[in-house]
């Protein structure tokens, strides 16, 4: 680079480590961390021809379900193509359900266009079609005013946690309570804004539960330190894969009404749920509502759902709503205001989320080919997660929590200490060690437990169930070939 | 609504606007502020049959393409219809540069669909290709390393802005130089971010023109204000329609490396040029490096562009660019750092950048069409550019600069005293208070310049060029009748 030898280096600039904001510096993001780029950097070698021991790098450390070759939902692209494409509305081959949608949306469209800005909190249209989902979802009225969309879920959750956030330093930062292990959104958007994270851990022991004692442990460890001001659950749970009972939704609930805090639902994953008799799937505004008037009148609630994970996992569209119960309208006025200067989300991201709330139904052309393909494709991630969790509890050394929804396996490796030893000789945290020496070897990227959050002297890692069964079997046989042999390398027997 | 009458009022709830993010009650965004809301609260009202002296609304507010009936680009249509739904790779009326494109594109997508997640920088291809349009446009090496991809140019500007930030209070706050007037998305983030933002006024008697006394002036009245560390230049200009001449360029470039500055060049309306001849565009980038080393390896210069503006309009595919010089390769890291952490702009609108930063050349099927439908809708904008300009100067008590470039005229409203006096006795500014009568009167939504900042004392507003002309003809017919009559009300000349 030119720069380099430039009369002025680096250290004169006005921005420099130093001088940028510090936030910054202290996000953490580990699921497009450190190995992650080591993952892309091994797959850039070996595209250029560089030999390595394997012929591609499996990457399981995202929910990216396209990107391991699930395949989209038919209809959606029919309707987000012609929506794009009017021309095509005449195509013959294109089922007249599908047409209808895309009408139905581009009318709500300024101009008929995808091209123009949407209301700042999303097409009508989609707003309307997301209330009816919930409706028909909870048996509970929703209304179009409380339904904000937003690209991904992720932008909704930053917006939330923004408007929460007193923009003040010590001790009067707002405290946001999160799950450990926790999905490193809430721990990045906590660092970003300045927020006292107030850190919760799920009982690895009893399937990841959630449970008040430690709930009220955790609070009362920050009091002093922070203004407490919301709770974050994340069910189904991401990394831990665990659908919360109805009980322990109802305690969450009356922890968050005793304590004055706002829940942040996180319920992306609602349809990815494995065992809906054993363990089903309850939104937490439904319990809130059964819960009679002294909770469902009280409690305010945010609950965030995104087109990027499902069946659908359309990730690259940017897709999500945030649902608003029992918010003041002014400060539901203001933080429409707030989302009013970012213009609007992707149109076509909206349109994706207008796609699965309203799907062919029974009478309609489409309804066959795309129950089909939904159900092929939660039939897969079922098995996945079942042949996952098998083969992980297999191995010596390790154990993995029942897979019960979501998209993910966070296995404990129980180390030997002279594995953590020769990690932390290296400056490493043990899990980070583990996950990058099995990425080097095998060409298989995990995420290390620590970018998750785990208790002092456990480690884990997770691993997505979204690559081909045939590929999961490929990586769970690496596994084990790998795991065995660190195992035995570190374990007390052998002499060094 | 049940809550109204819910054992607890609002008063009650955790949050409310004295508990909420201070900062986000400061944030004012006028184009979609009060008057567009009202604005909206009449067109459903039109829709629902009440009765009104106009039969539609004409938002003249936002720079909302084709919102306002200009049409989408065919051959930038037809390569995103085909990424969203590959199967019409095969349909024969698609001519073959659009299946290149879409198919280039497509597969720098994992797993070759765009629901997959990009980097978090944006597709490399669409970065690369970035990169040669830069090469092309300034004759001047672009590496795709330092383009980043965004959701619109907003969350590029808005990522750097945060980067740029101190995340400190009082004179610790970073000090961001912003034109007055100025696009509200910077007044809006500073609030946002908690900057302090200095005001630099263009010279409205000089066309807008920017001078280095002023800037001097600005910067001085800041110092033990804050830590000025960013100077933001429109151009061309929004909502004031300039094109700066290389002479100014030079002198803000001077500027911001002895003040040690870092320039945001906001150039989204670079396509927008209607005199090239008198007054051509030339990129930040360009200018700086024909300055030679003693600026061009000096300055840390960020550059945004937009698929939303120009003659594409496609605002609601939200795709953006930026292009860092100059940048400290571990601050840049930061910045990437903080872009991972919302995973990546929407894809397709990364693709719909993709498609404008290569377009059909000569040579190929669709570039009669493509050139064609470009230059009627350039053609059209420059008439209307002129036309506005024209109409409004012939009014008695209003002023208006060239429209040289972007997509607005911003009159000057002489106001008589009593119309400033009638406006304060109603608790308005006199601005709002003459585009909210208008607005009330004639149907035309406009924003008052208060919105985007003016000279004490002198009032403005801002107009889009957009609408097609016939209505452009209407607006400017309702205007005269409005303004004629609004004047003579409040004359000296008429007893009250």
């Amino acid at each position: 680079m030119a720069r380099v030898e430039a009369m002025n280096g680096w250290e004169t600039g006005v921005l420099t480590l130093d001088s940028i904001n510090p936030n910054v510096i202290h996000i953490e993001y580990a699921v497009r961390g450190p190995i992650v780029q080591k993952a892309c950097l091994l797959e850039k070698e070996i595209s250029q021809g560089v030999c390595k021991k394997f012929r591609e790098i499996v990457k399981c450390n995202i929910g990216d379900c396209h990107a391991t070759g699930q395949k989209p939902i038919t209809f959606f692209r029919q309707v987000i193509s012609m929506m794009t494409y009017p021309t095509l509305i005449d195509d013959p081959k294109i089922p007249s359900d599908a047409k209808l949608r895309a009408k139905r949306m581009l009318t709500s469209c300024s101009g008929s266009s995808v091209g123009s800005y949407s209301d700042s909190l999303g097409l009508w249209t989609v707003r309307e079609d997301v209330a009816r989902f919930i409706e028909r979802r909870d048996g509970i009225s929703s209304a179009p005013e409380n339904i904000f969309l937003s690209s991904g879920a992720s932008e909704a959750i930053k917006s939330v946690l923004y408007l929460l956030s007193t923009g003040l330093a010590g001790d009067q930062r707002a405290g946001i309570m999160v799950p450990v292990p926790q999905y490193p959104l809430y721990s990045a958007t906590n660092s970003e804004y300045n927020a006292y994270q107030i850190n919760y851990y799920l009982d690895e022991s009893r399937n990841w539960a959630l449970n008040t004692d430690e709930l009220e442990r955790a609070l009362n460890e920050a009091k002093g330190k922070c203004l407490p001001r919301a709770i974050v659950v994340i069910n189904p749970g991401n990394p831990t894969g665990q659908v919360l009972s109805r009980e322990s939704m109802e305690q969450v609930i009356k922890f968050a009404v005793d304590n004055r805090l706002v829940l942040l639902a996180d319920e992306v994953y609602q349809f990815n749920i494995y065992h809906p008799d054993e363990h089903p799937w309850f939104s937490f505004k439904r319990v809130l509502h059964d819960m009679g008037p002294a909770y469902s009148q009280r409690l305010e609630l945010a609950s965030f759902m995104s087109c990027s994970k499902g069946f659908m996992g359309e990730c690259g569209f940017r897709g999500g709503y945030c649902e608003l119960v029992n918010f003041n309208p002014d400060v539901q006025a203001q933080l429409y205001k707030l989302l009013s200067a970012r213009l609007c989300s992707p149109v076509l991201g909206q349109a994706m989320v207008g796609c699965f709330v309203n799907p062919p139904e029974k009478h309609e052309p489409s309804y066959n080919s795309y129950t089909s393909e939904r159900d092929s494709i939660l039939g897969q991630l079922k098995l996945k997660a079942e042949m996952m969790t098998k083969m992980l509890n297999s191995l010596p050394g390790m154990s993995c929590n029942v897979v019960q929804g979501a998209m993910y396996a966070f296995p404990r490796i129980h180390l030997p200490p002279r594995a953590v030893q020769a990690a932390e000789e290296r400056g490493l945290k043990p899990d980070f060690f583990y996950c990058v020496q099995f990425l080097e070897e095998k060409g298989v990227c995990f995420v290390p437990g620590s970018g998750f959050g785990q208790v002092d002297g456990t480690y884990h890692f997770r691993v997505t169930i979204l690559p081909p069964v045939e590929k999961i079997k490929h990586v769970l046989e690496c596994l084990k070939d790998f795991h065995t042999a660190f195992m035995a390398k570190y374990s007390d027997t052998e002499c060094s």
